[in-house]
């Protein structure tokens, strides 16, 4: 491949979830030691004694004191908070500082205030599970699935050539875009699906409270669409709480959307609402299928 | 059971899509003969040929004037219109007249009308398929769902156990609710969560044309949140499309559970929108748990 095979002697993994064990667990093959590095005990007992690290520590100074690849697989606003007060005065020059945090704009231009000779750049692989933790690290999960580079002011070349390098070891698809362009992107794609999920269980629950059959009449399609709701709250919060000015502004894109179908229904102009709705479904199927045929093929 | 078992000489099915095949798949046992009404002569023939009924017929009129028990499984705009002006003078006196339309307030409002001596109700299995049309036909999926029966002015209290009784014998779970109520709960459960996924695919889209990176970054959490926009738009346009008034009330509800969320987001107190966001999760887990172990309990 163009980026040249991957290899680093020293990797650390900053945060132990579901996210930093898969992303250790995928470089096992390409790095000498692996350094864990987590507040919580009982993930670093584990990640140990599970192989998924070989060393473990409640603490960043010593965790990427000697690493050459550091990967920082915290909340967003906790990658935030060390690459702004603490991590650039740890490093060693010439360490390739990559984030796989979910929202990339904030990270991305505190990455741009790290000294000179940290090559910096924000990472978001594209994939996750039901099932969060350690516990559930799987490195499977990172196969095929698109896996977004952000460069930031800390990006030189030679940084972009060892990230994407990176990103093929583990067998994910790198793209490579800018950060508010991929901010944008994940408020369409994820936060505001996440929000309508929420708003419509909240409204459901609003209802069930004068009529509890609204429990007991909703079925599959109820479930889909509120499947989210019952994502990590935490993991959310943090997350659209990081990209608030773009999922404010796809909720008002959306409420236009929303609002042209709710006229052509009170309007009760069946035929011109069905001609509305009969694009987007087509779109939804071409979309599904394509996206059903890449999760398909043969690796 | 209360109702007592269900057996009627002479069934005709008028409509034979999915769900009219499914309940005449379903009757067979009950019934000495069925005949079966649609305007297609493709689906008329495949009825015909694979034993879906007996007889078939193109005539309204001819089709039920034998019948003892009648299922309307028309989409609910011509339900309406049948009942409204033709089938009351088409039947004999103590006739059984069940629909099967997703909307019952203005199917049970004709019904109301029609001559003393028939026997009519509003039904709604809450049964689907992905597929449609009498080739997907398949009893199995009337199997322990709610079937919402709604009285009408001509629903005696004979005619209620003849329906409950007719529900019991496909195995469904019948739940007795007035039109109105009824019509209620499936704009929350059903008709607003289609117009927000449907919606959201209409928000995607426009974001696409800007970016294509939206469709190759779109997941699994987007796919269930879509999957709804590519239901059959028809069907879904006459059935929203009878039930104005109570989408239209669930949207307005529905925005403003969207705007305390949005609200939240926008005053940055990501601890309020945490505490917001937690009870909504809780719910959606309870409410899951609670159906997934319905649909898996043995029969």
């Amino acid at each position: 491949m163009a980026a040249g095979g991957f290899f680093t002697r020293h990797l650390a993994v900053v945060g132990l979830g579901l996210m930093g064990g898969s992303m250790a667990l995928a470089l096992r093959p390409y790095a000498e030691t692996i350094m864990g590095v987590d507040p919580s005990e009982e993930t670093r007992c584990y990640a140990l004694k599970h192989g998924v690290v070989d060393a473990v520590t409640d603490d960043l100074r010593v965790g990427v004191a000697e690493a050459e690849t550091v990967i920082l697989a915290a909340p967003v606003g906790t990658i935030v908070s060390i690459v702004k007060n603490r991590i650039g005065s740890y490093l060693r020059s010439n360490t390739l500082l990559i984030d796989i945090g979910s929202t990339k704009q904030d990270i991305c231009q505190e990455m741009g205030r790290l000294p000179v000779g940290i090559h910096a750049i924000g990472g978001h692989p594209m994939a996750g599970k039901e099932r969060s933790g350690i516990t559930a690290s799987d490195p499977a999960i990172l196969v095929d699935r698109p896996f977004v580079l952000c460069p930031t002011r800390r990006t030189t070349p030679a940084t972009q050539l060892r990230a994407l390098a990176l990103v093929e070891a583990i067998r994910a698809v790198p793209i490579v875009m800018d950060a508010q362009r991929h901010d944008h992107v994940v408020a369409t794609i994820s936060h505001l699906p996440y929000l309508l999920s929420a708003a419509l269980m909240a409204t459901a629950g609003k209802e069930a409270e004068a009529d509890e059959a609204v429990w007991r009449l909703a079925a599959s399609g109820f479930r889909d669409m509120t499947r989210l709701a019952a994502s990590d709250v935490r993991m959310m919060g943090d997350i659209i709480s990081t990209n608030t000015k773009a999922v404010a502004t796809l909720l008002a894109f959306f409420r236009v959307q929303l609002g042209l179908l709710e006229a052509l229904l009170i309007s009760q102009d069946e035929e011109k609402l069905v001609n509305a709705l009969m694009p987007l479904r087509d779109q939804r199927m071409r979309w599904a299928e394509a996206y059903e045929q890449k999760r398909s093929e043969p690796r």
